[in-house]
């Protein structure tokens, strides 16, 4: 899923703030050129208007690409209006989560829409400590799901990912809850961001491209992330094959033909 | 483990045919300064004199190194006159099969010489076809050096890794079998080399890295590279303390202090 639409990205910020299409739908080009899936839109910055403001970009992005979105933010109304107008595919949600408050605000959305939806593990008792806590919250969510009739293909468990600074168990924590998970609900998806693991360490790249292919092991079957960068996208394509998951090793050969693997 | 003294090396065969112990001895302290925890040391492509050669080599590493060695041989003899001269903590043979022939000629080296072993998955079958040959051949193996009172610590199972070019499914097969002995064999070390899986494709480097990085994941603990390669290394640290092995990921800081990361 490319991450790159979000006004937390000063880049973006600016181009909403001067209403300039031309470089979000260059933006939203580039991503699914490179291979994105979804594209996610976020807005959350822009708290004075941010309905409009999801609009405006709902609108401009499937002016000049077809690939499916994802919408994201912390506030419903901006969820619906995004939705509403999310015309490509089935649009996903991020996220619902086992608090209460979000349960009641998402669930109707998820259900409303169609839509697939990311779970993140946190509930009203906060962020998981540990493995088993993103096991139990997950084990709630995709409960409440399929309970609403969501199939567990719609649903894609985010265990949430804290910096290895401040938890030097953080990243296996996520590798071992991933894994019993995997086992224990099959049919669902598994997605996460990548930066968080390394906040506050030096050499963040690095860090996140070997998480990333730590938790692809795991069963990690979705990345939010910067499809235009090259070496991610290598590694993700190098990573597959190596899992027995690109047969005759096509895409990976595929990849390295389109150069890839080249650095500038 | 340092991979580097192995006379399959044009740079090491040609020393060893000029006596060139300077260079040896040079290849060897740059492993041990690297972070190599043994040095495998192998003739196997000096037929005619194998054996002397091999006393020759055992010698004039220890002349200036402290690691252990793993003794690496096809030929028992030149196992045995190896083990026979390795003086610096304790031994290592690679590598013993579950071949009725192998385990005649290897098992009294390894009650001999008190040493540790590789256990390398091929038996009279030949090589194995899938994980669960692996598992099957890998328990043979351990059952047979227990009994003989090698203490499982002592033992390296060597799955096998065979080119993904030749069998899409070569890698995910080793990190599944990995996976299953790990639960079944907890204090066994699993070992491998890195360069086979990526045979007859292209990225070669691409393809070992990652491949390192996961089978870390799956609980492969010991690997026999090039240790002088600060790619590689880096991301065995990083790969280490993303999974919980290294408390306030200080060997990762220190890797980075000392500038792994930074490409010439």
């Amino acid at each position: 899923m490319g991450e790159l639409i979000n006004t937390s990205r000063s880049p973006i910020r600016k181009a909403v703030e001067e209403r300039n299409s031309g470089y979000i739908k260059e933006v939203a080009l580039r991503q699914v050129e490179a291979g994105a899936q979804y594209l996610d839109i976020n807005c959350g910055t822009m708290v004075r208007d941010e309905e409009a403001v999801m609009a405006w970009l709902v609108e401009k992005v499937q002016e000049v690409c077809d690939v499916p979105l994802c919408i994201d933010s912390p506030n419903p109304k901006a969820l619906a209006v995004g939705l509403g107008m999310a015309a490509k595919g089935q649009p996903m949600i991020n996220s619902i989560t086992a608090e209460k408050k979000r349960v009641n605000e998402v669930l109707p959305l998820v259900r409303d829409y169609r839509a697939k939806v990311v779970a993140l593990c946190i509930d009203d008792g906060g962020m998981p400590k540990n493995s088993s806590d993103r096991v139990n919250i997950a084990g709630t969510l995709v409960e409440l799901l399929k309970a609403e009739g969501i199939p567990g293909g719609d649903i894609y468990i985010d265990p949430l990912i804290k910096p290895l600074s401040t938890n030097d168990m953080a990243g296996w924590e996520v590798i071992e809850a991933v894994r019993l998970m995997r086992d224990q609900y099959p049919d669902v998806h598994f997605i996460c961001g990548l930066s968080n693991i390394s906040f506050g360490l030096p050499q963040r790249k690095a860090l996140n491209a070997t998480f990333m292919v730590q938790a692809m092991v795991a069963g990690m079957d979705a990345f939010v992330l910067d499809p235009t960068d090259r070496e991610m996208m290598g590694l993700y394509y190098t990573g597959r094959a190596l899992l027995g998951k690109d047969r005759y090793c096509r895409n990976y050969l595929s990849a390295y033909r389109k150069g890839i693997f080249e650095r500038k």
